[in-house]
């Protein structure tokens, strides 16, 4: 939003320090004398600066949108704008979804700055998995924020009023929609300047995605849905690393991305950072075969993800239906409810097939788009590398190219359990 | 929208006369003395006040939104801010298809009151088909405007921010979306206060279209997209009460229901009212078989709106596609311009499936919910105007529950043609 942007600086650790002892509340949660506090900058994402401040009695974290794209620089300009729409976002999650978001302290429009509540001992869940850690507590919390979140925010709770309101509200995060529109929809299946993979190996599959129409015909389709299907508020950037878990506990964070989008590309979102997660296991292993029983974690979490997440989705429905789609009205009776809760499960189906496409993308753009993840690029040895994400890529194709191939999620952790030890060929290898 | 809505207040003639008479540009237009000005209410429509002013040099046409349903009276309110997005979605229509909307003369957000051209002689096309009166020019101009309107504002012509602010633009004409959601995707299949139907014939059927579940659960699929598919900037009341014409001329007129939602539903409208009108013909005639002509012309009118409709919004695609939805860049080549164009005639047959089951919607609201049309009302006696809308009805509900039995227009019309001479069996007969 426009007010106050002309204040906006960018705070680092002296003026941070003055500011946030200029806000008692927040004073007193450190505790001390603000020249004792610790304050270290901690962003690892893409986008923002991000703060550790610490002080006598307790921490936050403070959040910064800067005016650019970090990981490029001020030559990709961004909307500090998306620091108003995050925290809207997050303001909803945490009425939907209690617990399963950080704690709002402070949040200054002007400075695109959000104080939130320091997550800690949690560490980002995509680390977590590199090193091979299970999280028990996981699916269900996440099944519990995706089912709450998505389904509160859709035709299925909300009048249409009601829904267009909240539509419009985020319609002005066009620039953050942008960059996952170019960055997953796009740039991977052309050429890019911006886009990378583990060359020499992957140079023949990346030539292949970029001459291959009916994947291009399938990515657009997908791209297409992501613009102009608002089915929900969407959280938009839900990887493993917008996670932060413990053993007990689990965190969503950063829903800059935050519209009224597809539900599908949540869930696919969790769905491909856990398959891509899998794929890289092999890679990092030290001695073989050493870390199958994470992997086995994985796909049994995989499986959970998408059975918990529509059994909890389905039990709102039946339960809390309030919204304009579906009216019960027109499902009176004992024949109207049985027919509604088979139309429950064929939205459910054809939910699921959009989760799978969506995963497909987002672990193609993961392998040759701009931004990769750690899952692949902590594999020091670049033909291991190559391998895993090889892997990982023919799924995503398959997936893509023929959703309905994958009727139950059962279908997709076959799939991968499969090509868990296929070797392919490098032309270059 | 809320700006000085305070001022509002309801012009009748004397007050009219006034208004107008302080308004240089309009006085000039009119000429003459303002008291020699001859001011009739013409409003034949459900929703507001519409007088036709002239004077001794010409004439304007002036609509006033009410704060109530004309139709049904105070008890049933309904926003001013109507008039707003009726203003907004007539400029943007006029930009996009010139010539075929009235020209705007002047607009008062306060008042909810637009000045526009006055169409004479043109008349309500419906009026018109009632007569039996063919409209040479019609296909033409409706599908140059449906093409056109519907093409420029969606993604394959915006681009995704454009979209967004196109969509947001829209969002608070909820109420009256939610009229439609209502009186076309709910009320009809179950027992509303409001609705009506030509009894005692048809009270059978509007009996079996209540508890026909798997009707409710197509009509509850229609309903979702059209709250949650915001393709285009919609005309959202294409009837053939909406459309003015003569000979030589058409203009699309009433664009109050405009938002962002199915291109479908538009191109269905149209479809069902042609269709609508055909079926009526039969109860229009005075001696047996007197109107075939008209309804053969009706019928190559369906089909030529479906086929031109669907090239011109082609060709459109094919030269002007500045949008964010299926980058040219995907597509370069011989390959790619052959697999985008085979994508083309996919995506035209997915719209096509949309228009037959939102034309379906449309006609049977039109037989048994709240707003009927004069096609069938006009049929005096009882017994013969239920026969024609039986015929509809039936056609209708193949549509809505089979849409992939017409993969063509042509199918569309010769299940039509079957149905012209079907004589229904009513049990109360």
């Amino acid at each position: 939003m426009a007010q106050g942007q002309g204040d906006y600086r960018i705070l680092h650790e002296a003026a941070l320090r003055d500011y946030l002892a200029g806000i008692a509340d927040l004073a007193a949660t450190l505790g001390g004398e603000p020249a004792s506090w610790s304050i270290t900058e901690v962003g690892d994402g893409n986008l923002n600066l991000v703060f550790i401040v610490e002080g006598a009695r307790g921490g936050v974290a403070v959040k910064q949108a800067l005016p650019y794209v970090r990981l490029v620089g001020e030559s990709w300009p961004l909307p500090l704008s998306r620091a108003h729409y995050e925290f809207l976002a997050l303001s909803r999650q945490a009425q939907l979804a209690p617990g399963l978001v950080p704690a709002l302290l402070h949040h200054n429009e002007a400075l695109a700055l959000t104080v939130m509540e320091l997550l800690e001992p949690h560490i980002i869940m995509r680390k977590g998995m590199v090193a091979g850690t299970r999280y028990p507590r996981f699916v269900d919390d996440i099944t519990t924020f995706m089912a709450r979140t998505l389904f509160f925010t859709s035709d299925l709770a909300l009048s249409a009023a009601e829904k267009k309101q909240g539509i419009a509200a985020f319609a002005g995060n066009h620039a953050l929609c942008k960059i996952t529109e170019d960055l997953i929809f796009t740039d991977p299946y052309r050429i890019a300047e911006q886009n990378r993979w583990t060359a020499p190996y992957l140079d023949a599959l990346a030539a292949s995605l970029r001459d291959d129409m009916e994947l291009h015909v399938a990515i657009s389709r997908l791209k297409l849905k992501f613009m102009a299907s608002p089915e929900a508020l969407i959280h938009g950037d839900l990887h493993t690393g917008s996670i932060m878990v413990t053993d007990s506990q689990t965190r969503v964070i950063d829903p800059e991305f935050a519209f009224y989008g597809p539900i599908g590309f949540d869930v696919g979102a969790v769905l491909a950072n856990l398959l891509m997660a899998y794929f890289a296991s092999a890679g990092h292993e030290r001695s073989p075969g050493e870390r199958r029983a994470f992997e086995a974690w994985v796909l049994e979490t995989i499986e959970k993800l998408w059975n918990e997440f529509a059994r909890k989705f389905l039990d709102l429905w039946r339960t809390g239906a309030a919204g304009d789609a579906y009216p019960p009205s027109l499902f009176a009776g004992e024949k109207g409810a049985a027919r509604l809760e088979a139309e429950r499960q064929a939205y459910m189906q054809r939910l699921f097939a959009d989760a799978v496409g969506f995963a497909a993308a987002k672990t193609i753009r993961r392998i040759f788009g701009l931004a990769h993840n750690i899952d692949f690029e902590l594999i020091e040895d670049p033909r291991r590398r190559a391998v895993s994400e090889a892997r990982a890529v023919r799924l995503a194709r398959t997936m893509m190219l023929e959703p309905e191939a994958f009727p139950t999620i059962a279908d997709v952790t076959a799939a991968a359990r499969k090509l868990r030890d296929w070797q392919p060929e490098f032309a270059t290898g």
